[in-house]
């Protein structure tokens, strides 16, 4: 069940949309007759992206309904909310305008209704639920740059502070129909969110890169992706202004989505989610508050990981005279610190280790790491980076 | 019509097995609940690369028609010869094991198949008939290293000497529903066949990445493919059977398929048409022919290209002092000639250049180039590697 037989496929059944993009919106509300639209969009960042400025004459003529309660992570409470009021609307086409709860709650809602809501609907249990067929077309336009949540078959939330998934690696139905990509519209996002987001993208691309399900399809575009991060993350933080620099991290997120809709995701992202959970800690930095530990803890035990991590390394970083593995923590943690993202728990402000590990230590997640950690390891992972 | 707005999406429809692939087979004929399988195979390459051996066991229990009339490039008589054996026998499932010509046919026939065959079987004209589904899957195999046509919407045959396309950009339909990847299939590769297809993956990525249709997303990821051949084809060539220099040729011919996929090819592609319907000579050689002129035509007039090519070249060979252009010319001639194929007309037995021009000169495919060449471009472009 677990391990490199999990995933069978690579494909990406998603039609991206990256030249003109916004203006090919209206192509595809046209194509499938789209006459009541149902707008999912963020509560803070809706207004300042500029997407509705841009897409009025694009949705003129056709009933817009906006939904726009959407605010942090998504919970099982969120969710339904949504679905509701998309049921109350009776939408035919669903359109997902900014970061990943935005993206997660229009991949379920898109998915669920229609189908056999008795089952499906609200008794809280979306994943045991068999979605046939997707019935409204759902559009995913982004206004951050990280989780890549675009082109991906996942869509996450919180139940009771736990997360809860909903899709997979086979549910390719899961993914959106249509993503489009402008990077125009992640100019205005905060310093704090840019830095969350950048890091959430680069601890995929290096959970999808030291994966069991890794294999040489992801392998041949992953490290292009992570030299992309490196070069473009924390110059899109320091010149938030410059378009190209938005576009590079648009699409190295876009590719880290890729990348982890063949391998899912490892350790560092099993213990993220109790620290936003529990903690409020913005996603991508809870990715990435673990993530040199757990290369380190893997680069220690396999010689595979260190054969990958030091073609790696040579591979970002050709002129650096140092021990490969120091090369590459100490560039992750260069660029964590001058982006503002927290280096320790402490910083962090988790002062319960304990929870993380109890919450955040899934078995199936754990296994796609080339090296396994058992929970002690966890333990002594997080000790290492308590202070 | 032609240009930067001629195709709208990125995506891959096409399910890729890239980890024990052909074990991969045996669950796609059970899904598909396959009961009379229809392999179309080369008439060379057929049993040298093993195919039969490996799936004996896989096929075992289900009806299988083994088609292997297929030699050369595809004529519009092969493509007729095909689709009548397959009505005949009434197969559920498409097969394809084998180059670039066995791809071309199982396409065609597993769309044109079961579809109204009054429009579309026999008169010739497939390009025009509208096919509204795929009635039986197909499930290409390759057992080279080139083309990337296991994963595009493209099929060319030759009718009375010229090309023919069925297929194209937006008709993802004809791409194979699965590709199977397995480099241990090339290993039987003559070397002739080994550099002509490693050539034509070369022509695909570049006239991809000098093309007007190209974008961000498929700059992220040519360069690596590009590197990738310079840096395995005369490996591979040199050392036939080790399979991890295979494996890697693999992937680069894969990408470039999916490269061309979103831009389609450009004056090198065109003009290598008429050579191979004329002259015999093997596709990936014919287009390889032009390739380096085709270049520096537009370095020559484009500072987008100069831009794009000098930064290709940093990347691809970030030690070499000499003018950017310069490098890369002599290395893809010098590759060439480690390779065994012609650099010269005369060395490709061409002695009618104006054929070439004539029936090469395809207006859309010229427009796909950065720089539009005219016809007396082109014909100056041949005269220079005349002899």
């Amino acid at each position: 069940m677990y391990g490199s037989n999990k995933v069978k496929y690579f494909n990406i059944p998603t039609k991206i949309c990256n030249e003109n993009g916004l203006y090919q919106l209206k192509e595809i509300i046209q194509e499938h007759d789209a006459k009541r639209i149902f707008l999912v969009t963020g509560k803070n960042s809706f207004e300042k992206s500029g997407f509705l400025d841009v897409t009025k004459n694009l949705l003129d003529g056709r009933d817009v309904f906006v939904y726009n309660n959407v605010e942090g992570s998504p919970t099982l409470e969120g969710v339904q909310d949504a679905l509701e009021k998309l049921i109350e609307y009776d939408s035919d086409m669903v359109i997902g305008a900014g970061g990943g709860a935005v993206m997660d709650i229009g991949k379920i809602i898109s998915c669920v209704y229609r189908n056999d809501t008795s089952i499906l609907g609200f008794n809280g249990d979306f994943t045991q639920g068999k979605i046939k067929e997707k019935q409204v077309p759902f559009v995913a336009i982004p206004t951050t740059a990280g989780t890549g949540s675009e082109v991906t078959p996942f869509s996450v939330f919180y139940k009771d502070k736990r997360k809860q998934s909903f899709g997979g690696p086979e549910k390719y139905i899961v993914s959106p129909d249509y993503a489009i990509l402008d990077s125009e519209l992640t100019l205005s996002l905060p310093g704090k969110i840019t830095a969350a987001t950048g890091l959430d993208a680069l601890t995929q691309l290096f959970e999808a890169y030291f994966n069991k399900n890794s294999n040489s399809l992801t392998d041949n575009f992953i490290p292009t992706n992570i030299a992309e991060v490196f070069g473009y993350l924390e110059k899109t933080y320091k010149y938030p202004n410059e378009v190209k620099f938005r576009e590079r991290m648009m699409y190295a997120s876009l590719w880290s989505g890729i990348a982890i809709s063949r391998t899912t995701t490892g350790p560092a992202h099993s213990l993220s989610y109790p620290m936003t959970a529990h903690f409020d800690l913005e996603h991508g930095f809870a990715c990435a508050l673990t993530l040199p530990e757990i290369l380190k803890f893997n680069y220690d035990r396999s010689d595979l990981v260190r054969k990958k991590l030091n073609g790696l390394v040579e591979y970002i970083f050709p002129s650096i005279n140092k021990n490969h593995f120091e090369i590459l923590y100490d560039s992750i943690q260069s660029l964590k610190s001058q982006i503002g993202a927290p280096l320790t728990l402490k910083d962090a402000k988790i002062d319960d280790k304990s929870i993380i590990t109890k919450e955040g230590f899934t078995p199936e997640r754990m296994f796609n790491s080339i090296e396994v950690p058992t929970e002690e390891d966890v333990n002594v992972i997080l000790s290492t980076i308590e202070m």
